[in-house]
């Protein structure tokens, strides 16, 4: 059946069954909350790998090649990693519990990047042991650091700098700054980033591929990108005419906005892809250096329109003159964006996908917060206790960010693809959250 | 040592060793860093019982009797819940996963209530099967749902009834209103909460106890408690006068503040304790009601102040102009109240306790995410790499909603007592990441 037009827009395979039950990928949604307990996450497995695909798609016709590599931290369960290793993506990753999830998965060391502003000497260990094709290296410490480790275990070890470009890309526009507060990357006030590279170029146990840099998430306006590109070339340019060094990569970040409710218009990956290798290659002709390798790192535009999350409504409250509260089953434990940033999801009720949505409610979450809230007056069909809800768009930061506050459960995480169901990450017993609590009388 | 005048205040056996290490409840907190590992929860053992006996002492004179139940939402790992039964307190828990806890841990079921806006119907049936002794009942559809389950199961279920007092109280004021806009609890605004009233006390599987009221967290105002005695007070008098029914317990919720930076002034419990028992027994007096057996649920005042963390310092780095970001190994997962409620921490370099806090610097945390700040503008004593930094007044809300995000791990929880420490949870492994987590090609 066709989509009713109160069904928002998402980059995901939503039909209606015949009874009127809301359905992804050829899989009935009340179904699966049935078998598989809510809050549970669901996720369109091949809209996920459409959107890899589109990625690689996108930059395949770039001559000095390219690697997408994607943001672990917008959701790194063992079978997104494989997934992601399928598809031919690389990964970047922020911890050693990233990078160990990504070995599992059987992910080449030499598609792993390591980012983050205070990677731990453990965790600095732990990537040079791997082999990971680039520490992506924060400050002048962790440059010491990777060194001296590097030198001790006699390897040679690429590394990248992460540059604070003084461009910070919001939604909707972008702010371009000569003074960058932030705790990322070597800064360009002065020439301690020159310096830095020479520091790399004269030690024999690193090896410096290029920049880095990051600007911004949920970015809807392409030119912040082109602003932070300028930013690049004009320090490569500077970093030869110094150094000598000439980059063999350029690592742009993530940050490709993503629809949460129908008012977003995010740019296609395509656009993306267009502009920043338009804004490169005329960059390079101009300053005359050589095209680098583009490393781009997606993360919530590759998962966050191809999952939402399931709920099941329980108590409905109206308190006359004010509002109708709908609570649900979940809440700040499984979606903490909403507590943390004030985001806006797009929802329907998946038990009446059918219906016309005309009562405006707030859908509240279940801790014992009230600021707890997950959808803010929202226009539902007749909600009503045991109907299930599906927030939509809720595939980045979500499952990632879990917490067990109220010593409520993390939920599980299922794929859908062609009319089936597969369970990727079970749902937490009570035994689990004492996994690591030991007694008082113990030891 | 004595402590010198730059550690805060706090309700805890802070010292300094000869060597100028910061030392609680007499265990080395350098020491300790280095033995489990960093970040870690500590917590002075003896501060949590002490705390817990001057409540129980508090209300020791009052008539009628009463129960202190800790807000297990605060913190509740199961040495936790076994130290509250072994203090005599009873426990307030908001989900099955935290009264699974509380019975692992031995906790009469006799002493424990259930909250919650959104209470399952697993989460109920376990509850009644417990036999605890009391469900606080939050809406209509919960009502009808303990009745039908009691009734199935042929029990009589004692419940309290949540009420909307129409009073919310922040840290300085409190508001009174006559339409409260709450996710929690029965509306005062029309006859349907005396409706409930006579919709439980005619039901053979149901026994009211009386009501409950909850008016905010972090409270250093007394004056908001006697507004919701108030209202409790009249409201149970037009109970009274409506229905016959007479309350054998009111539940005035939790919400005292404790201290997080020098400025923070919070009341005693003491005085908590002598405002409620005079309003009630005045107010009593007046209505000519009975003294109902007083209930409180403390959470933040029992083990706020009790728990500091402890970080490894990493890189520091100035921003000419701006400012010096000191980055520690752990953020927003381990205490995300920095980033859901802009919340302010005091800190030490337990490294150099002895030392002048002399440099302004703010403290960043580990995550990949810009937002992922722990403690803005801050004098600490020459913070470098390598040392250990102590947050104070972390004993709350942190343990309890801490996420992996970035798979970090969750830290370990040690509790100190005469220079004995405890490990009471250990720190989570990347294999424990991977504990729920199947890959594609399994089943």
């Amino acid at each position: 059946m066709s989509r009713p037009k109160w069904i928002p827009e998402f980059d995901l395979d939503l039909s209606v069954s015949a009874s009127g039950q809301l359905e992804l990928a050829g899989c009935n949604l009340v179904a699966l909350a049935k078998e598989f307990g809510t809050p549970l996450y669901v996720y369109d497995e091949a809209a996920l790998r459409r959107r890899c695909q589109r990625y690689r798609q996108a930059f395949t016709s770039y001559e000095p090649g390219y690697e997408i590599l994607y943001a672990s931290k917008a959701f790194l369960p063992l079978a997104m990693a494989e997934l992601i290793e399928q598809e031919g993506l690389g990964l970047d990753v922020m911890s050693g519990g990233e990078l160990y999830t990504a070995l599992k998965a059987g992910v080449s060391p030499d598609k792993i990047y390591f980012n983050g502003n205070n990677k731990s000497p453990v965790e600095l260990a732990e990537a040079i042991d791997a082999g990971i094709r680039g520490i992506i290296v924060d400050n002048l410490l962790e440059l010491e650091r990777v060194s001296a480790i590097a030198k001790a275990k006699q390897v040679v070890q690429t590394v990248l700098l992460r540059i604070n470009p003084g461009v910070e890309a919001h939604t909707h526009e972008y702010i371009k700054t000569a003074k960058l507060d932030s705790k990322f990357g070597f800064s360009l006030l002065d020439n301690s980033t020159i310096e830095a590279v020479r520091r790399v170029l004269i030690d024999q146990n690193l090896k410096l591929l290029g920049f880095h840099c990051h600007i911004g998430s949920q970015i809807f306006s392409l030119d912040s990108y082109r602003a932070a590109i300028d930013v690049m070339l004009q320090f490569a340019a500077e970093v030869r005419s110094q150094t000598g060094f000439v980059w063999k990569e350029l690592n742009l970040g993530g940050g490709l906005g993503v629809r949460y409710v129908e008012s977003d218009d995010p740019q296609p990956i395509e656009s993306l892809a267009a502009q920043i290798i338009a804004t490169v290659s005329t960059g390079c002709q101009k300053y005359s250096l050589p095209k680098p390798r583009l490393l781009l790192e997606p993360g919530r535009s590759i998962v966050g329109e191809a999952g939402l999350t399931l709920y099941t409504i329980g108590a409905c409250k109206t308190i006359p003159g004010i509002r109708t509260y709908v609570a649900v089953d979940g809440g700040m434990t499984d979606n903490p964006r909403v507590a943390l940033y004030q985001a806006k999801y797009s929802a329907v009720n998946a038990s009446k996908a059918n219906s016309v949505p005309d009562q405006v409610v707030s859908v509240a979450g279940k801790c014992c917060e009230s600021g707890d809230m997950l959808i803010w007056d929202i226009a539902l069909a007749d909600p009503q206790p045991d109907d299930v809800l599906a927030v939509f768009s809720t595939g980045a930061y979500t499952y990632s960010m879990a917490s067990n506050y109220n010593r409520l459960l993390r939920p599980a995480v299922v794929f859908c693809r062609d009319g089936r169901s597969k369970l990727v990450v079970r749902r937490q017993s009570y035994e689990d959250l004492l996994n690591c609590e030991f007694s008082l009388n113990e030891g």
